[in-house]
């Protein structure tokens, strides 16, 4: 059994949704390590990793879907206080949680065809982003 | 330390909720792990893995308030996109995320009595899923 | 490779959000293991584990959009069937899950700097918490 850490960086865009999958797969590969999980991190508390089929219609639905649940710019208590606004990106991204955990055996990820890995931005504005990728297993 | 990976496989309907609980104790009981963690997974991206205490009140409940919330066909534009109806059972299915990790001692899960690890449903349509269940511990 | 598995206990009050950063932390620290990850699990069904900026702002934004989103005492069919009233502190805290997996390195949580390990509280009356953190890592 192994350990294997590494980190991504990507730039993102407001509210916006990124595939990973392909760089979180590299990591697996590199670390040569067969079968076990992979935790998927997002460093900060305005975003969040979770799996989507990646095509235009969803990645549109999403951010609708959620300005309609918890919409930005309704007075939240947290955007009163330290004038920055984004208390509606706080809210989905505790509500959704930090990170993923994925299976992968002989060295694959074990997601479904339509089932990509994705950063979700929920910030009001474009953010460089640090991923934190564990792989564990043997 | 050691890892085991195994999977089940169930056939499901429309919006259900099945209780697996059992079945991934089998899996940590067959290992012979004493302390460690399971990930439970389900492969796909309309459906989720999540605890609940299993009942009858709650079963028809979180279907309610999903309905409620995330409700099926109001234009989505996967639906439009892919005419598949199921754009909703996406969006809730990459708001509750893909896997659910659990510890366990003495070869037990630890739940709570009234909480029972549940494969759900989102799909429009029966389906038959897999689901990795991967043991880590020693 | 090691598993080291240890809990705490905490009193809650309804619909409150606890930072335990500091204790999953020591958990960790004690451990002396250096790269890998904690999970963090909430026993029961009731209440879930998530990262959030722990400010004042936030913890009133938190439980008003619950309210809003999964208001408590519409008539669930759990507060009717067994009448105890906490329906919608189920349905909230299966929509969220039970636990949450924090990477670490050089035996330190790798969280934001505004990126607090919470216990939320979903239930309508105080409850004495026992958590599960179980660290897997070399």
């Amino acid at each position: 059994m192994v350990v294997i850490q590494d980190s991504i960086q990507i730039k993102t865009r407001e509210m916006s949704i990124t595939d990973i999958t392909s760089q979180v797969q590299k990591v697996i590969s590199t670390s040569n390590i067969n079968t076990g999980t992979v935790n998927v991190f997002n460093v900060g508390s305005t975003a969040t990793i979770s799996t989507i089929e990646h095509e235009s219609g969803l990645l549109a639905d999403l951010p609708e879907l959620l300005q309609k649940l918890i919409p930005a710019g309704i007075g939240y208590k947290h955007d009163i206080t330290w004038n920055d606004d984004n208390g509606h990106s706080h809210l989905r991204a505790t509500i959704m949680g930090p990170s993923t955990t994925i299976p992968f055996n002989e060295g694959m990820l074990m997601c479904g065809t339509w089932q990509q890995i994705c950063h979700i931005e929920f910030d009001h504005k474009p953010r460089n982003r640090k991923i934190i990728i564990t792989v564990i297993g043997e």
